[in-house]
């Protein structure tokens, strides 16, 4: 049975203010509960609540065992500072492999993602972890695009590895960046363009191997590391060691460069909710192209993202994000939403950490 | 010592939804108290509280007292219906006239307006007054303006007609309607131009004169009504009469035509809170032009108003209103803030007539 890795360490500064600093995305509520903890009751039937291991940082271990309430505190790895992915997954892959065994299949998931079918979910998750079983794979998904979508990066897909019931798997076949709305538009027609979800299956083995190869500096400080892991000298390495790795998307230090990818396509409604403009795509619009969480009342109104308890009334407003917090309501152009962290360091200027 | 008439029966569509079906404008809270409040006590010192009458409709009565606790319940004069000003002025004229007498002087002063300077006020109020006594005037308060306002109408100026440390006093020379910006901007320069105030002192006698001669309709319904006043037929005639009556404003019923009219002019921070335009003439604007009832932080945004008891947290957002309720949020661009009747009658085609 594999062991999920929920990836918890997030600021998600761009969803802000649905994201604050005390709480961040993955704390947030959607559809009843937070996105945390949706992501951890999706994949529990398939590896029960003791192999659910949560990477985090010591400030929000609180929070998450509030949010999980079936976590055992010894189930928390923490990391002593968020250097993004590749530390956070190495150091997983680095404890599983220590305490359990090399082979052990790990199932990595952001905490902060939204995922519509959980049913075909799973099927895509099961193939996954059958073809990670095979063989040395570093196993992705790859989402199959529904818009030419310019907020996320792609997957080119190559030669088709395995086709199932439960989906396609393809040889990857090389990473992109977030494209230009032409390129997008170029990819979708195309085909073989997928979504990079940020998920992944590999066994603990496989992707220290990776990050050996690829990531020298960060397999060097994960193996000073495992000299002191279950030692009273653990916490202190850790931090040591933590505080000179480099901050580094997995993407960047492996995928975009090891050769023994596989993409398994998935088609379960994945998204990111990266940004205010996300709820677009998640949630659903009228006839004008406004998205409201709740009531809404739009008079020659379109294009609005409405985040808000009470009901909207929009009169004349045309491609306006309105978000209601407890404490605030903030409003900005739809097209600036990848510009909220401006805003944030503004704000931390002006001494308004309240905001934040 | 005069009496205060003060009109109450307005429904302040435009500043929907602080203005709403149940709670009109004039019960809208500002600075602490309703609007009402703050006109009545405004002139407590002048008159006294059993002088006030409140001229309204039954609707509104018992938001009324208990607005005013101090005052009878004997002190309200109900109309059946709103006919706007001429018919409401005339009906109290004409009790005030019948149960005291036709000499008594009476200050009618719409319940919705805003003075912020309410020492000046009474200045002006005891110079109208003085004025009022003098002899067969009809007395009433030209604004001196501060900025070319194309929301208000306007008036013009004849010689002085006394001059006092407590203002000055014109004869009035012609009313204009609400002017175009460079009419606007032509009166400011020119001077001798005013703001319509719509707030009047004169004797009972004057005004139901001043009726007889220019609008007969009205003079002839209030002389039916005076001949059943205080007995039991009076509410079944009232409500005849009351249907019979034009809607009349004041102005185009005499003020428009009389001459023996004599303006006060004002520098007591007056402003009819006429839609949501006006709270940026009310309130302090931040650098960018930004005017806010609570705490805000506007970043690259200018000329918007906010209308919250929730901090507001703006970015890249131009000139637009933001209005928060108990149960609704209300967005739309400034620059259409005197078509919000038209949305009140979209939402009631909808049947939503919980917003109204």
């Amino acid at each position: 049975m594999p062991f999920a890795v929920i990836m918890a360490g997030g600021k998600g500064e761009r969803l802000w203010p649905l994201s604050r600093g005390n709480r961040p995305k993955q704390f947030a509520r959607l559809f009843g509960k937070s996105l945390l903890a949706h992501t951890v009751e999706r994949i529990l039937p398939l590896v029960g609540s003791e192999r659910v291991y949560v990477v985090t940082q010591k400030v929000y271990a609180p929070l998450i065992l509030q949010e999980l309430p079936f976590l055992s505190p010894e189930n928390l790895l923490l990391e002593p500072v968020g250097k993004n992915t590749a530390p956070c997954i190495g150091f997983a892959a680095l404890f599983l492999s220590h305490f359990f065994s090399p082979q052990e299949i790990m199932i990595v998931l952001p905490a902060d993602h939204v995922i519509l079918d959980t049913e075909r979910f799973r099927d895509s998750l099961e193939l996954a972890i059958e073809v990670a079983e095979s063989g040395d794979w570093l196993v992705t998904f790859g989402i199959v695009p529904n818009r030419p979508h310019t907020g996320y990066g792609y997957i080119r897909c190559g030669e088709l590895f395995l086709e199932d019931p439960r989906g396609q798997v393809y040889y990857g076949a090389g990473f992109t960046e977030k494209p230009s709305q032409r390129e997008a538009e170029e990819y979708l027609r195309l085909g073989g363009y997928l979504w990079n979800s940020g998920m992944f299956v590999w066994s603990a083995r496989t992707i220290l191997e990776a990050l050996k190869r690829w990531a020298p500096e960060i397999a060097e400080g994960l193996a000073r590391i495992a000299e002191v892991l279950g030692t009273p000298k653990e916490v202190k390495v850790l931090e040591e060691i933590f505080a000179s790795f480099p901050v580094l998307s997995i993407d960047y230090a492996v995928m975009e460069k090891a050769s023994n990818i596989l993409v398994v396509s998935g088609t379960f409604g994945w998204n990111d909710v990266g940004s205010w403009e996300s709820f677009s795509d998640l949630l659903p619009k009228d006839a004008s192209g406004n998205t409201s969480l709740g009531e809404c009342v739009a008079l020659e109104s379109t294009g609005c993202i409405f985040w808000t308890k009470k009901p909207v009334i929009a009169f004349g407003i045309d491609n306006v994000v309105l978000v209601e917090e407890e404490d605030l309501l903030f409003l900005m152009p739809r097209e600036r939403d990848q510009e909220v962290r401006l805003l944030l360091q503004y704000l931390r200027e002006r001494g308004q950490e309240k905001y934040l």
